[in-house]
């Protein structure tokens, strides 16, 4: 199969399914409010959190059909933490994938509660989404408790704290690999894994997508800091060199180019060991493993 | 029984569990993020959600110890929400109970943190929770989307937008009804049903339950309104009379003194008849709604 090709079908195929979530006159949530969601639902992105928890169903041999509403929380979490992110007290960024951040449009006050609206509304849309599809209530609540782990105080939530609180930096790898395991890893990990679950991964083999999810989270954030030195401004579509005049703390920092792009080799070899048991099942993560080393954006 | 007795001793049996939790050396949360979200969890308060899942579960016939765990995510939500209420893009509060906000002590973007990562650990704490006191899956599930459904653009976060969107205000009575409804009611409601749920409740039981969480659920904010123009300041612990100088739309406004305290009564009567099926077992929960109509704090 042509990898590119495959993976811009499924993004697409998610964008489709999100794209009818956003328009559906859903239930009783204030106009303004659905519209601020919206904006940034809808804001593009790569779409990885979906495009993985979707792929975690199929390798265990379910469609990928019957985990979309929680790969729409995946992303929906995602998102609200980007807004959050971007809030004057926070990074005050004002622009996101080329479009004006969701507080310059809709003002501070409504972009911190359509973040909060989307952190919450996540967990009702895999809920309700996952009841309807008949999934296994018992694998629900263990992919719902995976999904809650990957978000609060020991996931996103505390990761972001780690990151601006200069005071527990100690060593400077330690570090750097805590807070890039905090707030990309374990969501990451958590999308394909909680897929896997509601398909009925168990044992051997999720702890086998476990640690390739592991791999390939640390992989994607030691890609984005390299990215941020070498990278094309055009290709990337935001400001680059941002982490040097910051002072992050990054892979590249503490590690070196170098070191940095042999240890974003290593880990993404390391994954794709995890799947050797999975045979051709494998093919599809054994490749984006590979294209998420190279990528140019 | 001595009803006052009563509630203050299941408040101090919450307040007991709460702070074990609190002192737990839990997982590997940030010291600075577990420091503010404890201080928020810590400052007092009615605890009057986690009394109402308690007693759900107790007039189904379980102890309340089972539900524990979902008491506390629902008291760790209603802190969250208060903390982003307090905000400086919000409201901009600097006293809640008598204590400086959240954002005042540790900083905006430290609180803005602390508020999302108690949203998302309450489901954590719950989930975890309930599956190691051997909840039954289905029941798990089914809490939780009422739980979710609560807090998301439905509940909590659509009502906080809606209060502040002059524009979507049209007649006040309605508009009263909705927003006290959406920020208050839906969560009060979901606190007794969710403790309801997990404890066994299905059919009627479970109606007449969602039927009183809904009338006691309103008529506390209609007191909370009445309380803000009658009230005495030293007994509530913060400044009243702000609704009027704020100009918003109360029940007060909206019906007048008299026809406010004659919603409270009618809203308490019918409250209390949901009851009538369960007999003595619906005894606290009867009294509890006789005590929120005539509190004066």
């Amino acid at each position: 199969m042509d990898f590119k090709e495959e993976l811009s079908c499924r993004s697409a195929f998610f964008e489709r399914s999100l794209r009818t979530f956003c328009e559906e006159e859903r239930r009783r949530i204030p106009a303004r409010l659905r519209e601020a969601m919206n904006y940034s639902l809808l804001a593009g992105g790569k779409r990885l959190r979906p495009v993985l928890c979707m792929a975690g169903a199929e390798i265990m041999g379910e469609k990928a059909e019957s985990v979309l509403p929680m790969a729409t929380a995946f992303e929906m979490v995602h998102t609200a933490s980007l807004i959050h992110d971007d809030l004057p007290c926070m990074d005050n960024d004002s622009l996101r994938r080329g479009k004006p951040t969701n507080h310059v449009v809709y003002g501070e006050s409504l972009a911190l509660l359509a973040g909060d609206a989307l952190f919450l509304d996540a967990f009702e849309t895999a809920l309700a989404g996952l009841l309807k599809n008949g999934a296994e209530p018992q694998r629900c609540v263990r992919a719902l408790a995976l999904f809650a782990q990957a978000l609060g105080p020991e996931g996103i939530c505390g990761g972001q704290v780690l990151d601006t609180d200069r005071a527990s930096q100690t060593d400077e790898r330690d570090f750097v690999v805590d807070v890039a395991s905090m707030k990309t890893m374990v969501l990451i990990r958590a999308s394909l894994c909680a897929g896997a679950i509601l398909a009925g991964a168990d044992g051997e083999a999720l702890r086998r997508l476990m640690k390739y999810g592991e791999k390939v989270g640390l992989a994607f954030q030691i890609a984005d800091d390299l990215l941020d030195c070498t990278g094309s401004q055009s290709a990337m579509g935001k400001t680059l060199g941002k982490d040097e005049a910051q002072d992050k703390r990054t892979f590249v920092r503490a590690y070196g180019l170098d070191g940095a792009r042999a240890l974003l080799h290593e880990k993404t070899l390391n994954a794709e060991k995890q799947l050797e048991p999975f045979g051709e099942k494998g093919e599809f993560l054994r490749a984006l493993a590979a294209y998420l080393e190279h990528r140019s954006n």
